[in-house]
């Protein structure tokens, strides 16, 4: 398997573009909330965080959803600005967790500080994500929001259990990914139907929507961690190998693997003694059992789903460039 | 200064008879939010801070306040476990924040799990917590809680930022005070008040007796940490010296302190160089400056504070009960 990362982002910049008014409303929304009169650190940090620019796919979703359905207010932008803050406070968080060194392409907010600021300065993001939401009044997207905030955590400690070990299920792996991934992509386009009145049953296929599209960009996210080019995505190939993830690609292998590669994967994922080579070791183990194709083809099949959902939803040119996008993410995949 | 931590704490017990049924309740609520089906490390350690058994002060406010306003529905547990999960999932985070060794009288969950857990378990309380207060669908209620939620945050980040500093001044301290503890003793009467019908104005007031409850309750608990006897408070004293917490009493003498005094602080808290001795030579500095005379008159003040502000609300054995806990919490400094 080959993929060609330098295929155009095109769906992803026209649909920034459609929506340029709303993500700029949502910055200045988001910054003005990142203040702190006490605390400087607090907008320190964060910053360091939002100014990377992450591509704010999740609060895309619920701006663009709000739009579709003609919506006129502007609790799109706070329900947008939530979502972020979650998706930022979930961000800290887990670099304490995963150790990590590099998130966005700069060094992790807990190397340039510390843990404490990174905990801390998440907790603040989390309390005032939930300060936006109750500003919007609405009981139902606060429903969806507190019950998928707490569905993140939850998938968060469930993959500190099951984490580096080779006993984890396919089954096991993809309710973890659903809860900490796909969860808030679903609830990104719920809430931006719900808050511009779209009926129960269009909530219903936006949650859909978002559930699968979540599922095929992890899935995506993490094979193009060992097959993508570091040039197009910004990220170092190999590391969720080095930082001894397991992720789909893997998983299918170890499914797959003889007594041998079994140990191979025991030594470098389950006990993380890793050496020169290593890491073309295990993109060669993935490749011998079509791991690879495997994930990309369910990856596919989630996006096939997830433009499969928006069939029911309002004729908008921003639901075609919601069906582009969702097929983008797995077009790279080649 | 001597403290007489043998006063019995029976305004304690005595409310907590009072509220018995509404504590089980509460307690029930509780334990049925922790469970996870597939995370069972969330009721472990969760289960490892609510069973050791925090003496539930935050959340007798709320369950009496809304008592003696006669109030009938089942919101007030949800808000008063709302109230412990925030509490809960703040100690969990602080726990790998000041790398605490001892957390209610029993080894800290980060020594007995890990950092990581801390702070994904504190992540689920508190989301959960939101959970828990959207259940409640009252819109003032979320107000309170929420902008609670974010003002204990940024007040742990303001306190991470002066920490162990000298120039740390005794406005700052309250700040930061009032923040971190007694935001949550205020929300948690407020939300009692506001969920039973209160008036505005008897809401006011239950907001001024939580804040001056909460602050009257921390000075007393930092004095303690010095001059109470372990027995009693169930905790080493001088346990704040060596984690070298500027709390008020220090902060009162360093104010006062001449060069060689300063030079003794700036080693013992700033460098936290500490040795055999250092702790009685804190208690005679304490001492010589009368800062904790100055300290406990503080207290007393803000606890007359608190029992002021419950004249307004009607006539009740609880409001009595109220009244006297904001007493006890300041005869024990003697």
């Amino acid at each position: 398997m080959s993929l060609d990362t330098y295929v155009s982002a095109k769906p992803y910049h026209l649909l920034a573009e459609a929506l340029q008014d709303d993500l700029e409303a949502m910055d200045r929304l988001i910054r003005e909330r990142m203040q702190s009169r006490d605390a400087p650190l607090i907008p320190e940090v964060a910053a360091h965080l939002v100014d990377a620019g992450g591509k704010r796919v999740r609060p895309m979703l619920t701006l663009a959803v709000a739009r579709l359905f003609g919506y006129r207010g502007e609790d799109h932008h706070r329900l947008a600005a939530t979502v972020e803050f979650i998706h930022t406070a979930t961000l800290l968080h887990d670099d304490v967790v995963d150790e990590g060194r590099q998130r966005r392409g700069r060094p992790s907010a807990n190397l340039l500080w510390d843990n404490k600021s990174s905990v801390l300065v998440g907790d603040y993001l989390f309390a005032r994500s939930f300060q936006l939401m109750v500003e919007t009044g609405s009981l139902p997207v606060m429903d969806v929001l507190s019950q998928t905030a707490a569905m993140l955590a939850e998938s968060e400690v469930l993959q500190l259990s099951a984490s580096a070990s080779l006993a984890t299920t396919e089954e096991m792996h993809m309710r973890i990914l659903r809860g900490k991934t796909a969860a808030l992509f679903s609830a990104a386009a719920e809430v931006g139907g719900i808050v511009a009145g779209a009926t129960e049953r269009q909530v219903e296929a936006l949650r859909e929507f978002g559930d699968a599209f979540g599922i095929a960009f992890q899935i995506a996210d993490d094979l193009l961690d060992y097959f993508g080019d570091a040039e197009t995505t910004g990220k170092e190939p190999g590391n969720d190998f080095r930082e001894r993830k397991l992720t789909l690609p893997v998983i299918k292998a170890i499914a797959n693997a003889g007594a041998e590669e079994r140990a191979f994967w025991r030594r470098t994922i389950e006990r993380g003694e890793q050496k020169d080579g290593d890491l073309e070791q295990a993109l060669e183990l993935i490749a011998r059992h079509d791991a690879a194709v495997e994930a990309r083809d369910e990856a596919r099949e989630w996006s096939a789903k997830a433009r499969d959902a928006l069939e029911i939803l309002p004729d908008h040119e921003l639901r075609d460039m919601l069906h582009d996008l969702a097929e983008f993410v797995v077009v790279r995949l080649a």
